[in-house]
């Protein structure tokens, strides 16, 4: 099957299907081709449902046949490996959870398999989705699929390297303090992190609960789209699920973008950037200009305030973990078992003042976006490290513009816009009002309606 | 000058101010001269602010004679002493703040002397607002007006104090487990603790961030709904406030209670009730009835989970304080002093769990008032304890049905419903959505056209 089949977006492949130009069976079969052409040197996958996918693709063909129009019909997806699957073992990347196999899929597995979605498998996450893709891992971990001694990014690492080889079409991260949105980065593919409560968090491992996200990966603004339409909306099993009204995320694509007022934070986002990536980035917003948007310089004097991110994610993490820590220490990596105790170490009021501080970040990013409609920033200063130098770096992490949009709760999203001398990818952040994910999606859409830098494929 | 006009409510002034029956100059002197009176054994002023008094008065009066139509227009207030108020002492109840003079006002005193109030003084509160009213305060205690050897409830007790014995017309209080119901309860008055956001904190002492909240305190929940008129709205000044839209409070009286639907939670609020206090209730929902309104139990299972409270309290507490128990720990009184530091024994895991439990607890509250608008419960099981059993309880509190609805930050009224055997008052709180203040005001004022508890006088 032609690349151009394999790499297609989703409304794409629903007027493919419908023209009978390919069916729902011949896509699954050959990207299960491609799992298991690729996937061994790229290891993207945990678990892959090859008998589920089948089973799922011959359904959708027999419901395209009796004309059922629902746009996710037989679309192929992988699920990060964090996220319940009824009958097929999650094991959040870690050897606590090897052999754990869920009474019930999780909401937004639910929900995207109700609308017709195929499951080809589950993707790899770094151990308890708290690390990007380091040693001290249960299994073998993702590798970049345009330089494979380059991480992919994570903790959705396996979302990531999947989407950009070709492997599924869309697949389901989570993003704590950016692990939708770094894999996309690195990877050169598309994440979107929601606003905190728009999507069901309901058998999904926890991370961190103030902090945790769920949210789309594809290859396209428009994709995440389809795939948040989706997704998105109250659910009851989630005690932060929010009852905000869903957008109509597809139907906002097709707006203008004239009059978009697009606000640039350029304290700390710019801190420590390549001269590639201020580059790609001032680029992407000559194009935004050419589009009819206003871009201009703003400022949030909390942005600094970063270490309340630790204090809060380590707190709630040890929270979490601390009974099986106590009892079974053994079964966590040496990684994140020291991440994780080091949470251990904080006082309440300790949390108290982070949370403070988160506060008072938030109000500052709400009161900026009242005069502009989006933040833009470089979703990372630099691309993709080696795994050599994740190694060398040990406990520490890449320095990063995603977590502050985990603190704010801010939706945000990650799409490719440049690519740095060494053939990697480059990434553009988009970050808007509490629940405006219209305005973030059709931003990303529109700029790639005007660029092809999402188009461009990793020799693989 | 009549009790009926020392007892009057704030539209019934306002109409006779216009009418010329009476001046805001004349109701003032009246008013200064019954603190005069009573407050020595009484107990409920820090500072009187007589000059102050008057040329608000006169103010108002000149205003008055131009036609101004504003319905808090010459009212006599008192301000709890946790309110900052320009040029005039606020104390916190505490020796650290002995002296302390504020530059400027708290936003919610700012609104209402805008709106033409009188600033007769500020009212005592317990050691910077965490206890009821006990020894090792720095303040001679506030006296029950119903009973000089009982309690008045606290800790905005001046205010509950005040207001029952006819020496203001409306005053502010501060409510984080209970400081503004709990003196409603037992001086027999009216207190509203908004919703979480709906008042500004700005200028106010803080004692816990995510539990604070101002309000009002009247004799009538008419009262208080004018007075919520002018105090609720955003506040750019404090983080937390809210910019949901603000009710129209006095219009929404006037709205008949027929197919109200009421909530009883049966679990907890009655635990350890006196049976005057359960009597009392169940003759309060037999009232409501006969106003059309359906009374029906409830179950909200997390309600046991209360020591999630304390955790939180006291961690915020502590945060707040630290720096001032390291280097000044002799100007806390010492009953305070020991439940600040109990707030540093807690890990920031526990604070986490506890805001589990909290989340937990307020979606359940919010399930239930999808099938009823409101929940009624007693305001306390037992009616105010005397200062001796206070005494020998130490650091105990008597047990309260008031903190639940601050965790869930969800509005509450405490009303008066009826009368122990001992002459004590006792209390009906209802509590309704979040920003349903409308709601929560209505019901108390029907009840109070169809019941005269509100209009019974101490003998003072």
């Amino acid at each position: 099957m032609a690349d151009e089949l394999v790499f297609a977006g989703i409304r794409d492949l629903g007027a493919r299907f419908r023209k009978r130009e390919v069916s729902p069976v011949e896509l699954t079969e050959t990207l299960l081709g491609r799992i298991a052409k690729l996937d061994p040197s790229l290891h993207a996958f945990v678990t892959v449902t090859a008998d589920r996918a089948r089973a799922d693709a011959k359904a959708a063909e027999t419901a395209l046949l009796r004309g059922d129009a629902r746009p996710l019909l037989g679309i192929p997806m992988g699920y990060k490996d964090i996220y319940d699957t009824r009958g097929i073992r999650t094991t959040a990347g870690s050897a606590l959870w090897a052999d754990r196999v869920a009474e019930d899929d999780s909401t937004c597995v639910a929900r995207l398999q109700a609308a017709g979605c195929v499951m080809l498998g589950k993707l790899i996450t770094h151990e308890f989705a708290w690390g990007i893709q380091s040693p001290g891992h249960h299994f073998e971990p993702a590798r970049n699929p345009w330089h494979r001694d380059h991480i992919p990014g994570g903790s959705s690492s396996g979302s990531g390297t999947a989407l950009a080889a070709g492997m599924c079409v869309g697949a389901l991260g989570t993003d704590t303090g950016g692990s939708i949105r770094g894999p996309a980065s690195f990877s050169g593919i598309v994440g979107l992190k929601p606003t905190y409560g728009r999507c069901s968090r309901a058998g999904v491992a926890t991370l961190s609960w103030t902090l945790d996200h769920t949210g789309p990966m594809a290859r396209s603004a428009e994709d995440c789209a389809y795939l948040l339409q989706t997704l998105a909306g109250h659910d009851p099993l989630d005690p932060a699920s929010s009852r905000e009204p869903v957008g109509d995320y597809v139907r906002a694509l097709e707006r203008p973008l004239r009059g978009l007022r697009i606000g640039v934070p350029r304290d700390f986002f710019f801190d420590g950037a390549d001269a590639e990536v201020t580059r790609a980035f001032e680029t992407a917003m000559a194009t935004y200009r050419g589009l009819g948007a206003e871009v201009r310089d703003v400022t949030i004097p909390s942005i600094w305030d970063s270490p309340s991110f630790m204090v809060i994610m380590a707190s709630e993490a040890f929270a979490y973990h601390e009974r099986d820590l106590r009892e079974r220490p053994e079964l966590y990596g040496d990684l994140l078992r020291e991440r994780l105790l080091s949470g251990a170490l904080y006082t309440s009021a300790e949390y108290v003042q982070a949370m403070r501080l988160r506060e008072r970040l938030r109000n500052e990013m709400l009161d900026v976006l009242r005069s502009v409609d989006l933040l833009a920033t470089p979703t990372s200063p630099k691309p993709a490290p080696t795994f050599a130098a994740m190694w060398d770096a040990s406990l520490g992490f890449p320095r990063s513009n995603t977590p502050p949009f985990n603190l704010s709760g801010l939706p945000a999203l990650a799409l490719p816009c440049g690519f740095a001398s060494a053939g990697l990818p480059l990434s553009l952040q988009l970050a808007g009002r509490p629940f405006d994910e219209e305005t973030v999606l059709r931003a990303g859409h529109a700029y790639q309606q005007a660029t092809d830098w999402h188009r461009r494929r990793p020799s693989v």
